[in-house]
């Protein structure tokens, strides 16, 4: 048996604000290899976004395959504590950390669900990565690489970011939106205010943009998504001079999108926008992730069952909210993501309730056993 | 007799990075002492915008009475010099140090030109600051102050201005636009751009703003002024991180007015646009100066005369151009601006024909006997 609240507090305590390394990757070492897990842990990528330590667990040779998915980082503590973030602390029945709800909670909770059901009953893998918090560069990404070169291919992932949203088990995530920021570049010709014929400023340019940007409708929405939005994030051009025109106007937006889009044609279509405004302007997109969905079926079905189960609660099924490693995962299998409550993730006195703690080791455990005995998707 | 080119390369020798102080003023004084003027030297002003030191002068007991205006500051020389900044060169008839023709060479002139004019044909005041390059407030304002104390008061004025553009002589400045700096603070409320709902982004207000006042068109002119001119100088939200919606936005906004405008009025106008898109903005104007004209007539009818009885051209009578401490000195009495060529003022190797300095110079001394044998307008 392995204590889930002890083992959530020995997570904590190893300090790994994001990339982890080291000391958080021992302690899960220590509690996966005397449950049956074989245990590879491996360092990726180089500077500046790595080198990044992650974890590769694997349990079982037939049967139906299940992976966890999840990340050992965390952000930093920030200002506002009433104790040191790294010294986990009960009180009121709650277990108060850095990493408490996002993720190490949930990380323990799976390994003391894992813990309850027989090695032999089929095939689990854990996926835990050091750099989800970060840039993500040689997170999740290496691992998948990894399990494809030793031919590790899970059926079904559950990833255990929070997402109960006022209590344990009411929401599970299906998808999650795509992500893309763009950065708009317009150049003009510094002057003097007193002179503005000799100068072109590029503001009311790049303000023509932002206001036809500002005023599209991407979509109404899908199935399971709602709108597309984009949002103006940054506008920069640093004059400190009252008397001078600019010689360059910057701008940044982020879209959040549903499945309807696709990040490059997004960053396509507003590239024409931006250029038919101003010829000379560089528009530079990031894709952070593709929206994804696993449409509601099997696994779905499995976890909102066994969250039924052990709660009482049936989940809502959603695709809200920020990105997730699920991102890549979807490349692999099914995914699905259901975890604790996300009220204190990246906020002072992060702190999960000792009973949902407990309780979702349950709820694990219950989704191993049922994947276990039911088919795959 | 005082040979103007000496005198140009002892003041551009007194190193006098605005505000100036101490040894271009004793340069000042030694030349002006033997010839007759009274010379009162004053420190005005603290910190941060003082002390400044500035210089009144003033010759004669009786008839017209004209003044000159100038300032004995100058910017820093920045890069790019092919010698000092302050030790002046003559080469290839050129006499280069930063102040050459801003405007340490017509301050020369002119006192080169009251030597050459007996002591007791007319009044001649010199209102010379040290200030004129930087904040201003304790330099000409504190001058006519000091003027008025002191019952000082001339009938006309000439300010030493660099005006000329192509040759000397080919532009006499009648009066300069106003000019008003807005700045705009448009309060949002922070949050992630995946809740969008939970945040309320500025910069969509601010865009719509921005993309109102583009649009704006002030007038059409008038008899002597361009159109009045609004430029957008600066946008500001700079927020760093791509998934964050800011919780404020701010530009900054120049406006360069005409004798149609007030500034006042401006700043009223913008504000109740800024605020039906943005009922909490904090809108806060700096207004730098009033448009004036000194409409044509007898002051400048005698100093284009001066001009083509010496140069053989008749000069344009314009506004254009930056503010100067003319928008001070109207308010004594009618007030032109005529000076050298401004094409390298404010830049590295700064110079100026030594045949216009004494061009100028005799310009200066015409304009000087013109002043006493004319009665005042």
């Amino acid at each position: 048996m392995i204590d889930v609240v002890q083992l959530a507090s020995l997570l904590i305590a190893a300090e790994s604000v994001t990339p982890a390394r080291g000391p958080v990757f021992d302690v899960l070492e220590a509690a996966l290899v005397p449950i049956g897990f074989a245990v590879e842990r491996l360092v990726h990528g180089e500077a500046p976004d790595g080198p990044v330590e992650n974890l590769l667990a694997t349990r079982g040779t037939s049967g139906p395959h299940l992976a966890f998915a999840g990340h050992v980082d965390v952000v930093p503590p920030g200002d506002g504590w009433s104790a040191d973030a790294f010294a986990p602390q009960q009180r009121d029945g709650l277990l108060v950390g850095r990493g408490a709800v996002d993720m190490k909670g949930a990380v323990a909770a799976f390994i003391a669900a894992a813990a309850r059901v027989p090695a032999d009953a089929g095939r689990l893998t854990l996926i835990i990565t050091g750099d989800e918090e970060g840039p993500a560069t040689f997170g999740t990404v290496s691992l998948i690489e990894r399990m494809r070169e030793r031919g590790v291919l899970p059926e079904l992932c559950v990833v255990g970011e929070p997402t109960s949203v006022a209590a344990l088990g009411d929401m599970v995530k299906i998808g999650r939106r795509g992500s893309v920021n763009i950065w708009i570049d317009v150049p003009g010709r510094q002057g003097h205010v007193a002179y503005p014929q000799l100068a072109d400023n590029p503001i009311p340019r790049l303000v023509a943009i932002l206001a036809e940007l500002d005023a599209l409708v991407l979509d109404q929405g899908s199935d399971w998504f709602q709108p597309s939005n984009l949002e103006i994030t940054d506008v920069t051009v640093g004059n400190p001079a009252t008397n001078v025109i600019p010689a360059r106007a910057t701008a940044r937006i982020s879209i959040r999108f549903n499945d309807l889009q696709r990040g490059q044609d997004l960053a396509e279509r507003i590239a024409a926008i931006v250029h038919r405004h101003a010829p000379e302007a560089i528009v530079t997109p990031r894709i952070s992730g593709e929206a994804f969905l696993t449409a509601p079926g099997p696994l779905s079905a499995l976890v909102s069952a066994a969250v039924l189960e052990v709660t009482g609660r049936t989940p809502e099924l959603s695709t809200t909210g920020g990105t997730s490693d699920a991102r890549f995962l979807r490349a692999l299998c099914p995914v699905v993501e259901f975890g604790l409550l996300n009220a204190t993730m990246h906020k002072a006195d992060e702190a999960v309730a000792i009973a949902d703690l407990e309780q979702l080791r349950d709820i694990y455990a219950r989704i191993i056993q049922r994947a276990f005995s039911t088919p795959a998707a």
